[in-house]
């Protein structure tokens, strides 16, 4: 499947690799870079130099023997199909630690990400702040939704209220939601949910280093 | 390419699904609910049922006709594949925000990851904890692993410090790393890295919210 931006078609493989190649981009314009070859960052980014050619041929920018990619371009053109050039109106639903960590994470304002509210079920909590925002109580969330541009909502809430909250969320006009509930939510047919499911990342560590582990056993 | 546990041959795709299958029969056996079909399972899941038993079928569960499968058998069969039946000592790297989220995190500790300390380059949280885990200045942390049975470091700390810490557990013997930053870090072979970067989630997000508005404009 390719995804159209500007008349272009962009694989659905590459678009995956975008993210990382605008944090590297990122990176080396940090440094005052202005050129790289595709040598250079495929030892930076462990990606092989032609993979990274092929990438970038797809939307349009082509290295120069003995130049290299132009990063400003390079990085603008991700940024545009990232949809970075805007800026995004969050909020998170769930006040815990987790919800207090990324509201006042510091790469998301940076990149345009702003979390504008939180929203927790605990009474005490309301009116107070985390970070930037105030900490408003989980039923004025329709309320807000209605008076309140927003692009993402954030789930860090506890499991048995997540589907509940996505429902409400849903109703009220929100098509984006960062999943970080240890469940699987249920959302109608134009609303993406992105998961960050850090027990079974978790897990997924432990058995690897289970499979290292029996490897050293055996030499 | 396969693993081998136990004499028994898994594909690594099936490894990458485990976690999932365990969390959903752990959520059932919270439940406690005895037997599941691979259909109720599908739709659970959102897999289809032949998946499922193709990859039961691979750990030599088999489902019986009317009965389905028996859950607590399966369960235990993914937490030894899974490597979960120890627990494992963890230490963070880190006692920020996010640090402090994870080291509180009730599922970890419930599924055996256990925090032991926590280490943050500020001296003036020496001493302080998090959760249950003391916050210990980074300079002690080659002692601390010199006498400390370590499993995982949990990198949460700034990517400017990143590698030179990653260098640091890796001379002392960690070869587990879940790392946060929101940077790559290079290990010697024999030690398996997990990342989490948040950012690269949260843009992939940001990319299909602008596909879903494109597709919203058009109609």
């Amino acid at each position: 499947m390719n995804v159209s931006r500007d008349n272009r078609s962009i694989s659905h493989f590459v678009i995956k690799r975008l993210p990382r190649y605008y944090r590297y981009l990122g990176n080396l314009l940090d440094k005052e870079q202005r050129r790289v070859s595709s040598q250079e960052l495929s030892e930076l980014m462990n990606v092989t130099a032609s993979q990274i050619r092929q990438d970038f041929n797809q939307f349009g920018s082509f290295g120069q023997q003995g130049y290299g990619y132009n990063i400003p371009f390079l990085y603008n053109e991700i940024k545009n199909l990232l949809g970075l050039s805007q800026s995004y109106h969050m909020i998170l639903i769930g006040g815990g630690n987790l919800g207090q960590a990324l509201a006042k994470h510091e790469h998301f304002v940076k990149r345009g990400f702003v979390v504008d509210a939180v929203f927790d079920s605990d009474e005490s909590k309301t009116g107070m702040f985390t970070g930037n925002a105030p900490i408003l109580h989980s039923l004025s969330l329709p309320e807000y939704l209605s008076g309140n541009k927003t692009d993402i909502a954030v789930l860090t809430l506890p499991e048995s209220e997540a589907q509940a909250v996505t429902d409400v969320l849903c109703a009220n006009g929100i098509n984006a939601i960062w999943n970080f509930t240890n469940c699987e939510i249920t959302v109608p047919p134009g609303v993406y949910v992105e998961n960050v499911h850090l027990m079974d990342s978790l897990m997924t560590l432990a058995f690897n280093l289970a499979e290292i582990n029996k490897n050293v056993c055996k030499k």
